[in-house]
């Protein structure tokens, strides 16, 4: 049995190093998309998982399957259709200066597909557990409905659902908003992985209301996944991923887990020469959905999937590049970068 | 005064050297397209020029503002608009591989304007030529039906018009076929450049109708353009480009004219290591608009515009990089490239 | 039913564009080798094909696989053994400037791989043809012992054996001479690859033994042909490719192929600006194999090999990058590298 | 009106990365110079701006001018003259190995320039705003006397005069100290932008001369910038940057300005991943002319130019790329670095 | 009289900046070993460095000797044998990802290498200072004896020895530990460089022992040297670096001496952003031997040595890249990174 | 005994691939200028060779002897000086667009160095062959009062000079013209090196009045050689160049020698695909000079500076890479580029 994950892979343009926009003319050129990465990282750790999503019939649709086949992805339930193939530009910063995406998602053959399209009873053959992300709701109104059909279909065939909230304030033009959706979305959903902002613009939970001043975080944390929740019986288990920006270069990074019974904070790490942040709540979502799998203990799934995601901030690329050995390595303590030889 | 050129520019992504689309992580990303190709040729011979387009309002917009800029072509009429950047993809091919383009133009800016976007008493203020090309008509509806506003407006307000027919098949998905529009077009059209595929293509005009074999392929071209002028009487002149491909680096290179007094048939060039061919016919284009408007001979235009397109086929990218003094060693017989020191 | 082949998968360190050993501090590094570069032929053109080699148990053995797998190949029955990768050091040549290839294969996992260390039973399972080269049991006794082995095996099995014999004069340093063993290889094979050097050197069939001043060099290589098949009766066709290397960036290139019944030659291509030569040899097994797989006509294969691996030229690496679709279109006539848009 | 800055633009020839001079065979090469970065800031907050200098009439001349135009910066009264380009060579530091220039500028068409050889009246038309640094009179004679005949003609027509003190210890070998040609050019000027370094050694005001043990910094730099204006009475207001340099990683960066009626400290940033420090300065020079002129408090453009220059640390090059609208939202507190999507 | 270093040297592949292992088709590509890297600090401090070593036979090998040559090393006494040219691969990590070592050093020329080899007459001429590391004897058997057999004549020349234990847990495969070999080795060595690991695991000396909680960690090192000179009475001084990994990144650096009658810890050094900390400790080792042959006190040496590895860390690439000059700027307080100019 | 070689190397500055100049922010930088690149040329053939020049004491000096001493040149009698590095800038052509210098020398150490500056008796020691160029008695005065003593000084101490006339028109600005200076320098000259047109600019020797219609080139080139020698009685030989410039990558290669006894014309090469001719010349007068050191004929001697100068068309770079085996191998005749593995 394996991991289906479905939404839009896009191309990636990223400027050279520090670069600005056109500040010399290349680009580094991959792919990369919140579920895609998902499927990446469960299979560099040797699960298997298909990927499930619509290309556009050109030589950059069969490159996008055959780098995904490269990490061991399945992709033989991939299929193809009319639009052109999404675009995603970044920009990388340094310090104050943020880093900037520019999407180019419009007629995607992702954004195009419809209901209708996709042989649901295809796509889910041999899978046990299903994972979606409020992105692809955000891309078009056909998506968003075949997001819907989606988790419907898998919930009919008691399939575990996780997903990812994932927020993204420059996509959900079509005329509904996210809370709109993602609030139905979540009905059909086992495991909600999410940011604080994601609960509040996703699912209108928001996080300060019962926040007072002498609390810790923590306390904030426990309150916020209780109250989502509380709100949303269907949902099993709440992972809240914590990033404290201090500027593009230097972040804190922790994350934590409510699973109705035990409410469980991870390790905290200091990153302080980030390679490349895009990605890395995914590279959490795939770790956790991993150990979720693998591990018998809520909490030792939940700091594989912080540790896991702690390493790709030194990876550049949305995909993430790293063992199980690598991961369990720095969960034991190993987190002094000294050379291995 | 000066001349104004009208049309999409795009992003263009090309592969590094000759490999083919995403053999390794890395695009050279730099600006294109026909009728910009064009204002950048007549800026580089320090002719006034400016360029009309529709850019969408982010930051890959303005750097293409920003590289126009960099030529001295005049932005000053360049509006913005809802849509995207267009794009093309570039693979360089090499002996018997040709090199592909991908065109990735669906819902640009440009291809979402509409009759009535554009106020053309200032667009066409201070303009005494302009320039389009069957590019713009191919990319959707509205953008034909504001190209032949374009002309219209251009010959109510007596400038001169010059069109270059660029067949595009992988274009013209809208409806209608290069031939409904073209046709309509050239009756606004002063100056006509074309090739024999074009002609037949966008025109109707079938180049081998008369065509015996003992004659020499001069005739056939004095029978083409004859044949163009003889069905568009508005046509003053036609400029038609003579490419001999024998492998994707090796081309020979000529032209003819015909202004109905009198047919030329220009000097020939052997190009045997073409650096970029894509933009070869702008060059073209550009330079014969320069000589037509510089110098007092039809036929010296002609020499001056196969002179500069035979050296834009050392040039990189879509825009040409080539001086007045360049073109007229060579057009004066100095094509031995050694080295000037 | 699939084909396999068998051998050793290199890194491939190549240094900058025509740049000599450490000119500037960089190698472009990918992999190849004559056997697994058949494989990704065939994988291109849509063919279920593996690849059986022994590869060590480090990053750069797990990249290696990723890499065929990304191109489809079936990577399944590849062994991890001791033993380092083997590399192969590339000096682009030019002009009358020779390419220079450093073999640094000594102790790679392949070459230390040896009788009984791989399932045959298994290897073959689903397998119709099998490939083999003349590099394999060059590379060290052991490897000649389990290159016996291997075809032995295939026959065994009813299954069609092929054979590049691809003499490598810097290779057989372990005491034997190429002759010693690839007369014994041919004896289990039904299709033999070679050009007039391999016949020589691994066959000891000397092709000027017969030739007058007044023939052909289509007769020469009709009787050669006919000379191998005569010295080796269990061998049903022979393929001989005939490069005339004018220059590094020059070659003429064609073949023939005789079955016993009928000596064909093939269309003859110049090509001008080579980008990259290694592997075109193998691109042409690689293609022949597809053909002889494919078509009802073995003329009709050796025109699609010879198209096939002209196009190999103008892809920099070992691994040809070329549709079926891209090989018809040269084979039908269209060689005149136009800009496809 | 618009600002005019007059001074040297040079070649900038950047080693890759942090490599040491010719530790790969490779330059990065932009242009840049105290007075040009002044403009390109400028202009980039989409201020009219002017670039008066001398370049040679060749190709690298041009190609200049070219770069100059694509940030906007109106290039209309830039002179060619005899000699050569200036360069300046850089060598990225770390840590503790301080970055590195070299200049190249003895003989340049700037050094080479003489009273004279500028028309002032045609300079100044337009301008209501004149800018030049302490550069221009260190790279030699005649152009020290070109800079005080720049002045006093600013003056003459009542046009504000800004100037960055900016002392270079390895020019200044014509003869003369800085000293000895600061104190006459800040005569005509009414705003003084400097770094402590910059008062001790252009003008002569040491500024540890008041300071106690148990003294604030602040106070430090109030007394400074009070003994300064104390000395040249026609000094309307003087702006000092504190840069606390770390290492060559990590600064931290201030500012203050001393308008004679109040003394005000900037907010204070931590830059920790420096990618480009220089043109640092220059862009606070920029970013507070802007403010000088655009907003009603000497402190909001002191806090504008702080966070500008703030953000210039994270671009490469010495031209800032930096929007109003960014400088803005760093004023307004947001610094985590944040993706921005 | 000049020093000698002997030991391998290899090839040196790195991944691009941060990438994993084949992430991009490209290798930097450079030399570097353990022995080599203290002979061109000591020419880059223009003392005489020679390097003994056996490289193939090859362009590799011929390239090698060029690249120590252009340091100005002395590469006459250089050999060449059977064999491959060693290869190390290098992966950069970041942050909590450590960087990965692969080796491929095995059938190196120099692993080949025998006792009889190399005229040890010959190689000692004109030296009087000879240094070797704890990595030659670990990579072969045949290394480990000629390595055995340098030391002895060294001593019977009445040369000064100095030894970098370095002990590498992936080399010391032919059979004996370490420890079996060092704690000959040392029995020879004058000066011993080693951290705390190199005296636990290539001596035997457990730094643990002794220490209770409230000592510092000063005594620690205080009481690891002494135990050292306690059980080898051969060794005149022992330094031992001390490098506390807190990322791949950020690293403290400092050092302490011990020569039998002072015990003395040097100035302490953060270092933040790491460009390089291979070939860190060589550094210092090359550093060192500087200064204990230049100045007449140790400690000072010690202080160049600490502040010379210091600033190699901002170098990349085996060689440092640093002149005596630099070192004691940074020495004598200069640590602020400011630029240069 | 050993060559030493006199003239002014530079930083060279190359733009990528074709690119015009500054059309990326790169240059490609080496090193190079005529006569050390003939001084590399005999380095590498494994002949002593030394070079003479003035170099700036900075870091950009250090590394151009470091770049020397890399191909074993001895660079001991180097000297520094005042003033600057010299640059020149190279655009590489392609096709009917040549490649171009832009000349940056003014200033440079070498240009400033005067007689008295060099000591003589020192930069001869060890010397029986000198030789120099017509590049630096085009530089400045001072720079040809210095070659003028340079090759007197040779004289009196019979030492072989030799003089590659190599006529720069962009150069002999500072009054005097080459026929002034060159018609001299030859009084000393044992072998002169040229081609055509240095016949005609430096020596006056106009290679078209004997010329008739029916006459052979080689007839020409005859009486060319005929006409110095009888001018200059003090010439013993006359090598002269013979290049065909069909374009920038295609040229034909021969030459021929004139000893007063016998004139011999070279086999004839055409090389098709330039990598970089800059240099080419050099890499004759290096060969030959090696050839009639070594060779016991003149014509062997020729044929080995043709080929080797036939070689260096395919390497990037000033600088020859080519050994005498490979020069050797073209001699014999192997020019077909086939891959050597």
């Amino acid at each position: 049995m394996s991991v289906l994950t479905f939404g839009e892979i896009m191309l990636r343009l990223k400027t050279r190093d520090h670069e600005r926009f056109m500040q010399s003319p290349f680009f580094e050129a991959t792919y990369g998309g919140g579920e895609a990465n998902v499927a990446v990282s469960l299979s560099n750790f040797s699960m298997d998982a298909s990927f499930l999503t619509v290309l556009p019939s050109n030589t950059l649709g069969d490159e996008c399957v055959a780098e995904l086949r490269r990490f061991g992805v399945n992709t033989d339930k991939i299929q193809r259709g009319d639009g052109r193939l999404g675009i995603y530009y970044l920009e990388a910063g340094a310090n104050q200066r943020p880093s900037k995406v520019i999407y180019d998602r419009e007629g995607s053959s992702m954004a195009r597909a419809k209901v209708g399209d996709i042989d649901w009873d295809n796509a889910f053959n041999g899978v046990d557990w299903f994972h979606i992300t409020g992105i692809t709701p955000a891309i078009s109104k056909s998506a968003m409905e075949l997001s819907l059909e989606s988790v419907r279909k898998a919930k009919e065939k008691n399939i575990t659902v996780s997903c990812d909230l994932n927020f993204r304030k420059n996509l959900w033009k079509y005329g509904l908003q996210a809370k709109d959706v993602m609030t139905r979305i979540v009905q059909y959903t086992d495991v909600v992985i999410a940011n604080e902002e994601d609960c509040q613009k996703a699912l209108g939970i928001d996080s300060d209301m019962t926040i007072h001043g002498g609390e810790l975080d923590t306390d904030k944390y426990q309150k916020l996944s209780g109250a989502v929740l509380a709100a949303f019986p269907e949902i099993k288990k709440i992972a809240i991923t914590l990033r404290e920006s201090r500027s593009a270069d230097i972040n804190g990074w922790s994350a934590c887990i409510n699973n109705r019974k035990d409410f469980y904070v991870s390790a905290h790490y200091d990153i302080h020469d980030i390679v490349d942040r895009v990605g890395g709540g995914d590279s959490f979502a795939g770790a956790l959905i991993y150990g979720l799998r693998t591990f018998d203990s809520d909490t030792k799934a939940l700091e594989f999937a912080v540790a896991a995601s702690c390493l790709k901030h030194s990876i550049s690329g949305d995909f993430s590049r790293i063992s199980v050995a690598e991961v369990e390595a720095l969960m034991t303590g190993d987190s002094s970068g000294r050379v291995q030889r």
